[in-house]
């Protein structure tokens, strides 16, 4: 029997070969098994979905606002897009850190040639120790990146659970010590209610203390910018406590054009681009093609929704 | 017998300690076998070199300028640094392409968010095929981060001897093809007769052509600055005809304040860093120690300069 799918809002040419390759068809809504839903958000989401539908594919890695606004229930199966953009995302992280040791965004700025002041501080990756602030799946992702760089990874999550290719792991409970033995940091954890503002004045110190080189070390966050309180962000970079940061979330976004974070030659920021339009939609048909083959043999799904965590 | 060495203008921490760790002691010119030359160019460096020095050890990796003044002799043994920076140099290399793909300096001098009009345009270095021209120890340095970062490396160097984890190596005679099969590029050759100006208006638009999603490749060139027509380089980049340079060297450096190049969003500058200063006498220092041993126990010295190539 052909799979029926509704594809909502709209599609795209991805999508449509990954649904042909998967051998299903696109029907309208009150037709189909199952919803993929290319929306970013829940704008414009069906109010009442058929009982007939068995399956909803969401777009997004993160579906804390989806399961707050209740709109996940437990009639069907419902599947996020965790995992699917890992790699590019990790890659971006690593991009930031590098460019944040190699003091890119004051060169960029300066337009003219800075090495009397830069030469002695501009750093390397290679021997420093990162911390990586929750160690799922963009997390477990930059391992192997930074290990290939000549780093050390420390993981942090909240079982305290081994991960690979880190040389330790600890539990969140563990966190500060986790910053101050590390030379830089990479937020890649979740953002849940247990996580708001998990970065602050005490973790910023810790993660400042005995700078290698006298040179303090970088935060990079591509997670979600309410994980770090901004203001005390703000003040450590503004007093040296940390040495850069290199930013692609934000709390709020985007970032208001008079944030003094703008201004900081320490500071790199791009526009929460760390998963690249079409590599977006290139890797989220590849799961959906993925599930839908899953959903055609009855097999279990990938990233299914886990309604008693929130993300 | 206790090794008598040289050093000068100046030593430091670092090459104090190598030469304790090898057993070896300080003395005047006149007075040792060996002479660690700390000095970055020939300014200073001793006009007769007394005929007991048997070997010295110059700071650079690429020593043209040397061999082109005849200050190297054949009396002696000749070492440079060769290979001693290389993984620095290469981080930096690797940096610099990632910087460029997400379009760092865009974003940095920007001030303000970009996403409507990057997010479309910004890149993954996953999946792309990058040229490395000069497959000496820089550039050799580079495969293992590259493909880490899921990239494919085609290999380009004088014999078209094999490179291990290039996926193809061929001659610098194949240049422009292999350019042209490449996404993106980066310049690790030596500076020499035949490698000036050998990227050219027609490398660059091979380079060029056939662009992945639409958007043309990046040029890198943390090697020196005269292997790129700079004035070509300038007009590629006006034209679109290359996506982005990342640019660590220049002919001539420094890089004159009023050069177009300083104020294009697609060019991510960094004055001649690539080997941090504080890592540059750490790794030095190593070599210097390493070559000590060798020295005290009459084996080969690593980086003798041969005379008959000129690098």
């Amino acid at each position: 029997m052909t799979l029926k799918v509704a594809v909502l809002p709209t599609s795209n040419t991805y999508l449509d070969n990954a649904l042909q390759s998967a051998g299903a068809v696109v029907t309208a809504l009150d037709d189909a098994q199952a919803l993929v839903w290319t929306g970013s958000d829940q704008t414009g989401f069906p109010q009442d979905l058929p009982s007939t539908i068995e399956w909803v594919q969401l777009k997004s890695a993160g579906v804390r606002p989806w399961i707050e606004s209740g709109r996940i229930d437990s009639q069907r199966t419902w599947t996020s897009a965790v995992g699917a953009y890992s790699a590019d995302v990790a890659e971006h992280a690593v991009a930031l850190l590098l460019g944040c040791l190699r003091q890119f965004a004051l060169h960029a700025r300066a337009g003219s040639w800075l090495k009397e002041q830069t030469w002695g501080t501009v750093r390397s990756l290679r021997g420093r120790t990162v911390a990586i602030v929750g160690a799922g799946s963009i997390g477990r992702s930059m391992i192997p990146l930074l290990t290939a760089h000549g780093a050390t990874v420390i993981a942090i999550n909240r079982s305290g659970r081994e991960v690979d290719g880190a040389v330790r792991t600890v539990t969140s409970r563990e966190l500060d010590e986790a910053l101050a033995a590390a030379d830089d940091a990479i937020l890649a954890g979740a953002s849940t209610d247990e996580t708001q503002h998990l970065i602050g004045a005490a973790q910023l110190a810790a993660l400042g203390a005995d700078p290698r080189d006298g040179s303090p070390g970088v935060l990079v966050n591509i997670a979600r910018g309410d994980l770090v309180d901004t203001a005390a962000l703000t003040d450590a970079l503004r007093r040296g406590i940390i040495g850069g940061a290199g930013l692609d979330v934000f709390d709020p976004e985007p970032l208001p054009s008079q944030d003094p974070l703008w201004g900081m030659d320490n500071v790199l920021i791009t526009p929460h681009v760390a998963n690249p339009r079409n590599r977006m939609l290139e890797n989220f048909a590849c799961l959906v093609e993925e599930n839908l083959r899953r959903f055609a043999s009855g097999t279990t799904l990938k990233a299914e929704i886990d309604l008693n965590r929130s993300y």
